[in-house]
């Protein structure tokens, strides 16, 4: 019996949305219902129990309109009130976005050092050096904050030679450590993929926090019976803040669309053999 | 000096356009050129002679549109024309999906033992197997063939239990040869990302031909200061066939849409800490 109702996802503002569209590519036959806090967010920089508190407010907000799992798709609220060592409870499943990225990159390393790139407020809480010894004590994680790259990537600039200038310098000391195994533990930096991954090396293994959230919640949907079947599936997006602006990054976000298609003809095809 | 002209990319069908959209989140002030020759694909059944006359006229013809960089999005035709032992001389750079996608899973592998899945034609080609033997002789390769996945992606079906148990089937001598890594062989297949790291478990780290090429095109671009910068860039699709049935399918392969963003006000934040 497929389970039609939609799946939460918020953020303290639009980086949640790489999160989205890994569960819309997972999951297409799945309605996604988004709520970006962009009127209170980031939320980096509020008291751990403001954090609690929104997240409180929009997990039950979103339960309140029927969806049946919701992914806290936002490091901070993640670290607050999701994976934290008091969790708080919720009238529905809590998926949070750190857990996901930490085991995918523990089991991907082969030597045992994991890099984490991250903001100041992400890094400095410390939430990756705890999860990463919750299931691998013998794992050295390096951890980098990335100060610059949430608004390079939110004014549009993820490839040119001052985008790569400023990665390279961040992730030198990633380098040095012989990082095998880098962790994007910021929602905003699957849009960096092409950088980091030139700038790494390609003998460092990525892992995308939106893509092991989304496979976690796939598993989780098989595995509970509450996989939906919606073809055609529409999404709705809910906004705290402007929503003009919110459309204006979401477009970014969520990827290109198809314009259109025009007819070449070719050659006709011979008999096939 | 930016490089304004547009990444060409083929295929014989709707397949590439998982090549097409990596390219266009990687390097999103990129115009891509898509051919899709959807009135001769696929390409699997036919000789390779024929396969290597189509690759050429297809690479000629893009070329001709002035693009600074061909990508052959399709297996058959990267095998045959492109990663042979014999490959085609074009007068326009092309890169295959092969040779990217082999590199990173030798390098992400832990116990050198990889899989690899495809369509009949690329599996039987053998092309995986030489391309690991060139890179990586000590790797172990464990080939198997999903006849029914094109089909079952096709139709929109990449999530429900049909689809797990067609998958598990597939997968299990994979599963049995105990390889950690597994390459998506067919352009097709990361819409099926969620079925594969389902079954494969979380200790299988997938590695998508679309991924890492578009990561290829992308250290090509700035090593020969080939990178464009236009916002907003506009894609252009080709079809050799149908255009409707193409854009049928390619919304599917291209994703998500933003729909109406709704406002949805809450409490006002008090000041940051």
């Amino acid at each position: 019996m497929p389970d039609s109702r939609p799946i939460g996802v918020f953020d303290s503002g639009v980086g949640g949305l790489t999160v989205a569209r890994a569960l819309m590519d997972l999951l297409p036959d799945e309605r996604i219902l988004y709520f970006g806090d962009t009127a209170r967010g980031p939320y980096g920089p509020r008291p751990l129990a403001q954090v609690r508190a929104f997240t409180r407010e929009i997990v039950d907000h979103l339960a309140a309109r029927d969806t049946k799992l919701v992914v806290a798709a936002c490091n901070t609220a993640t670290a607050a009130a999701v994976e934290s060592s008091d969790p708080l409870e919720f009238g529905v499943p809590v998926v949070g976005v750190i857990a996901p990225a930490v085991s995918a990159a523990v089991r991907a390393t082969r030597n045992g050092r994991i890099g984490v790139i991250g903001t100041v407020g992400t890094i400095s809480s410390g939430a990756y050096d705890r999860a990463v010894e919750r299931v691998a004590p013998d794992v050295k994680l390096v951890a980098q904050a990335c100060p610059r790259f949430v608004e390079l990537v939110e004014t549009g600039r993820t490839t040119d030679p001052g985008v790569l200038e400023v990665a390279a310098e961040y992730l030198a000391p990633l380098r040095a450590a012989d990082v095998d195994t880098l962790i994007l533990g910021c929602t905003h930096y699957p849009l960096l993929t092409g950088v980091l991954s030139y700038v790494m090396g390609p003998d460092v293994v990525l892992v995308s926090s939106a893509e092991e959230t989304a496979r976690r919640v796939f598993a989780t949907l098989v595995d509970n019976d509450l996989l939906a079947h919606a073809p055609e599936a529409e999404h709705r997006f809910i906004a705290s803040g402007d929503p003009d602006a919110f459309a204006a990054l979401a477009g970014r976000f969520l990827g290109p669309r198809l314009v259109d298609v025009e007819v070449q003809p070719l050659r006709a095809a011979s008999p096939q053999a």
